[in-house]
């Protein structure tokens, strides 16, 4: 009997793997609109475990799609990191308190919560926003990519196989570890101690139901978010480049019976020479215990051997602990979950093949767990690269934009590298017993290295380099992974910083708080800016009521509603009038005696149903219950206004005079002028009732 | 053919009518485990319209029950009040502005959102806590009271009868009004200008499935919440009372097309002489406005007749708004909902019938609805007799707290119905032409009121009498309704106010951040007190590292951790040691010196698998991100601490002496004392994981 030929299925993206990186992406396509497959290996989204920080710019990410208030309200907050060491007797002691998240930089704060309540997060907003629920128990066995397509935006140039998993081949194997008599789960499997098991899986021929039924898709575009022992990247024929150390860390996550006193605080402690333990503390009474396993001492007497994994159980990782921790007592009656793994810091050489396949998440990078960035540095991957295939996909925008995902993710991942690379080195070092003492880690530097990398490791501090998307001076290949990104058309448009220094180009748009116009409520800035695929075009007029300012904004209104403005070329007729872009205004003018009225009407448009346009004018005032954004300060604005560009994903593309209304048109022609005739016109017809 | 014998029921409370004050019962009810049925004779919670404003305190009250979040985020919030009046040629003009919640008074502010989703709200939350849904198509039939049975907390007093609905009586009657070829929901069915159905659904014969169907319900306790035609009420043979005026308005829900720049603000327009108009923002784009029909003039010339119901209708609501809001322009393409009312104020003779059956909400008050309070005062008023009901229920209190709801929420009702009525005068009548115009209202005394019935309207204001469970001086008739209410066993106790001036005795507790010791965490207080039934014992040890208060906590300590102690004795053996008393701490050392295991264990008790209790003990610090609550100023707490009792429901008992134990003892022995033999261990064993 022949087997039954393949159905041959078409969709805009094709998401291999759903974990944080995969769905951040399929959500992305989902709030745009565009077609997307998701699937996934595993046949169930839960596993204990999987806990992870999430930054503060994560959860602005999320609040942009419209659930940070979930993982806020059920996380664990950390607020405070203490540093333990050995006192001149050997003995640990509070030695230094730092704030967990530098007051100031986020209306976030860091925290920690599992990442199937994450994912959670993901799934109920995919089906919110009309997408395709994902696909479990599917694997993909060929990849194929038709080079003479490639430059066809409208193609389907990816060709997969997809073939449906078994029950028994969709599930983790996962050691059967016993606790008090119950069963405890184990991340081993997913550990890099573990071998790779998506071969065998291919190789397979179990059946049952629709196990081993294949299928074909074709796609315009692709992710690879499958993970460390990425499918994809293998099939593109990509390398993870760097390396591994000899430091091995066990994982356990309880509820702790103990007598330290901090721990519910976020603590590195570095002990005398027994090695060290960050305490990551989790939501339900929860904490995670990263604990030191192999000491600079004990590999050297090893000689370098890859441990053993089978000498690796809780109780071994315990002991380890309670070694490290002592004089304090640690026990449990709760364990959760637990693993192990051995540090390495690995970056891949390509993020996308063609500008069509991409690859994100831990299939680009891996690194130690315990700077709490790997989900989150994942999930921006795929936040990056989401509404530029969204745009390209509609015909918002041309292809060019899709280079700026390598440039501007891998320079970040390689930037992640080298952090995790010093951070790790100094985790895993034994202190130093005094000045002379050269081989130990000084105390002052590991505590200098936090203080530093928390900036690092808010994820506030990316600085995306000059390209097409983004209006900066210099070389866009330096400021990148080294891709060539920048405008060579002879109509590159350049910012002026100057205008508003707060307002740094290429870095996410800070937030502070202004009030509606029409009915004084007070927003954060970023929550007027949700991820639905617009561009933002944001005036600061300045004081409105001084007669310079007034006459800059009535040009400013009669120039962007011009027919040859960025405005009216490029959002298609028929489609509602802020369906590509949305104008913002934000002036500081007395409020009480201005309305809305007193904007040009392009700023507050009409609709025959709705009226006017309530939701687009903003004022920097004190309001009445949550103090003063002072926007106009923190940004730097000059008093002459300023316009700026902001991207879908919240950075700032541009910033000049509110005179240079050409430079706009300028700075979206680069990439819509060739792309816009296809946008198709009822997508953009969404209601947007606020 | 003889109709079946009805089937008799039990349940420990019966509730009739399931609109918020019903819902909020039977949420109460839920949290605290005990057994409840609700019924409404409507078969679908959805209706148009019947928004209305949130105060804040009912904002706080949401919070404690866990969805404050859901109505923050999907209400509109009215931050200003905008006061137009006629200027000197009688054109309209903006004269004043005012914050639409005082600022300061809470951590929330006045919100505006539909009905049908705050009764979602209470429906999840009732099913999260394992509380039986509510039963529509049913209305009872006939009330009994076996007054022989009132006084034993354990018998089953109260006898009803049920009956099932037809779909067709169950749905109510709306007038078939239609707006651009679509039909249009109005609420005159629930208008006092409609006659009562429930009569008519009584003596209904209709069947269809269940319908006409009969069965018996026997309870130990009942709660009337079924609108101001109260059935429940009639059968008891209370009375409303009150007057009604000739005032007419009506209420438009549209999406207005306006040149009037205020329709985003909450207003109230008086014209020259056409009347006033009252504008509610909602969400979605929705305005409400509150529309005069008649006005004093028109009143005269109609010798006071009642208005003729037919005659009105949306097209003439809108005239009337266009004449008053004249010269500005007012119409509209959606219409969402439409009602008319004639103002009256209305209170009920009693608010319970042997401490057995209760009445709450518009059964037992009724007013205009433009100060926003009809929802909210009906919700706070089960909100007051839930707790008091479970805990008599459970066992862990007598019957003596019940006879405060009556003195409590029928004084609230009284004070309502005093300032509705002051408040719908000076809104209803003609603005004064000057001084000299003796029959015109003044506009200053119109605003002067507003912003006094601010603070009246936020529900903050609330000042509960002294009684057994408000330990306050004076006489509790007088502070209540006259119901004696107040310890007349010779064990009254008494509060040192001026130990805690900042903490009113009778008042909600006031909120603000306080940080974790464990975790450095800010929490709002309020946060710290969920609605579980608990009473709270919070103490405010001051400097705990002073050898004056650290003796006095070490012996406060002691003390309630005696078997002599109200937290030993009525604390049931094998219940968990918080189940019936929270014992918070909040004291104002230096916490980074400080670690929960400077208190003793009592105040942060030991479990043998989650270790200690890390909830419970709390700092008066500056926070990194959230600003410093300063608690020990604001409630202006003595240097020598103060220890204080808060009710299940968040309003303060007690402010007392860290020193005198013994009165916290005494205090709860005046109405547990005979109680506790009663609650079932199994109930107080909940695991309250946090």
């Amino acid at each position: 009997m022949s087997a039954p030929e393949p159905t041959v299925d078409h969709t805009d993206v094709l998401v291999v793997g759903a974990g944080p990186a995969g769905l951040m992406m399929a959500t992305w396509l989902a709030k745009c609109g565009v077609d997307c497959r998701i699937v996934d290996k595993r046949n169930s989204k839960i596993f204990n475990g999987q806990a992870d920080g999430l930054q503060c710019r994560t959860l602005e990410i999320f609040d942009s799609l419209g659930f940070a208030d979930r993982a806020w309200k059920e996380s664990n907050h950390m607020l405070e990191i203490r540093l333990w060491n050995p006192d001149e007797k050997g003995v640990i002691r509070l030695s230094d308190r730092i704030p967990d998240t530098i007051p100031g930089i986020s209306r976030f704060q860091q925290v920690v919560l599992h990442q199937g309540r994450i994912e959670r997060y993901f799934l109920d907003t995919i089906k919110e926003c009309g997408g395709r629920p994902v696909e479990r128990g599917i694997i993909p066995t060929t990849l194929s990519i038709d080079e003479a397509l490639v430059s066809d935006p409208d193609a389907y140039p990816i060709t997969v196989h997809l073939r449906h998993l078994s029950e028994q081949e969709a599930t983790p194997q996962q050691t059967a570890t016993s606790q008090n008599g119950a069963a405890v789960e184990d991340g081993l499997f997913r550990s890099n101690l573990a071998a790779d098991d998506t071969q065998d899986l291919i190789n397979s021929k179990a059946l049952d139901g629709k196990a081993g039924q294949e299928e074909v898709v074709k796609a315009k575009f692709m992710l690879g978010a499958d993970g460390a022992h990425s499918w994809v990247r293998n099939q593109l024929g990509f390398k993870l480049e760097g390396d591994s150390t000899d430091y091995i860390w066990g994982v356990l996550d309880i509820v702790p019976i103990t007598d330290f006193p901090d721990i519910r605080m976020r603590c590195a402690i570095h002990s005398a020479s027994s090695g060290s333990v960050m305490v990551i503390p989790r939501e339900n009474k929860l904490v995670r215990l990263y604990i030191q396993l192999t000491t600079t001492e004990n590999i050297a007497e090893s000689g370098g051997a890859k441990a053993d994994r089978s000498e690796i159980n809780p109780q071994v990782i315990l002991e380890s602990a309670q070694r490290i921790m002592s004089p304090y007592k640690l026990s449990y009656r709760k364990l959760d979950w637990w693993t192990a793994y051995q540090i390495g810091q690995r970056v891949g050489t390509n993020f996308s093949a063609h500008e069509r396949v991409f690859l994100a998440g831990d299939a680009v990078h891996t690194h130690s767990p315990k700077a709490g960035q790997g989900m989150n540095v994942s999930m921006q991957d795929s936040f990056n690269l989401g509404w530029k295939v969204a745009n390209v996909v509609k015909g918002t925008s041309d292809l060019s934009i899709l280079k700026t995902y390598q440039s501007e993710r891998r320079r970040i991942a390689q930037d992640l590298i080298e952090f995790d690379h010093k951070f790790s080195r100094l985790f895993s070092g034994r202190p130093a017993k005094d000045v002379m003492d050269a081989e130990g880690i000084s105390m002052q530097e590991f505590k200098d290295a936090f203080v530093k990398g928390n900036m690092f490791a808010s994820g506030i501090a990316v600085d995306y380099g000059a390209s097409v998307i983004v209006a900066k001076e210099g070389d866009g290949s330096d400021q990148g992974d080294g891709t060539q990104v920048t405008v060579d058309n002879g109509h590159r448009v350049t910012s002026q910083q100057s205008l508003a220094a707060g307002l740094g180009l290429g870095k996410r748009l800070p937030s502070v708080k202004v009030l509606n116009q029409a009915d004084a409520r007070p927003w954060h800035l970023q929550e007027l800016l949700p991820s639905n695929g617009r561009w933002r075009v944001i005036l600061f007029p300045g004081d409105i009521k001084t007669p310079a300012q007034r006459t800059k904004l009535d040009a400013f209104g009669a120039a962007i509603d011009d027919k040859s403005s960025f405005l009216r070329r490029f959002t298609p007729s028929g489609s509602r009038y802020d369906s590509i872009f949305e104008v913002l205004t934000i002036h500081n003018a007395d409020r009480g005696s201005t309305t809305i009225f007193d904007f040009p009407e392009v700023l507050r448009p009409y609709d025959e149903t709705y009226g006017w346009d309530y939701q687009k004018i903003f004022v920097d005032e004190e309001s009445y219950h949550e103090g003063h954004g002072e926007l106009y300060k923190t940004f730097k604005i000059s008093t002459e206004g300023v316009v700026a560009i902001v991207r879908p994903d919240q950075y700032v593309s541009y910033v000049g005079s509110v005179d240079d209304t050409d430079a706009l048109t300028r700075f979206f022609a680069n990439f819509m002028e060739g792309a816009r005739a296809r946008v198709p016109v009822a997508q953009a017809l969404d209601s947007m009732v606020i």
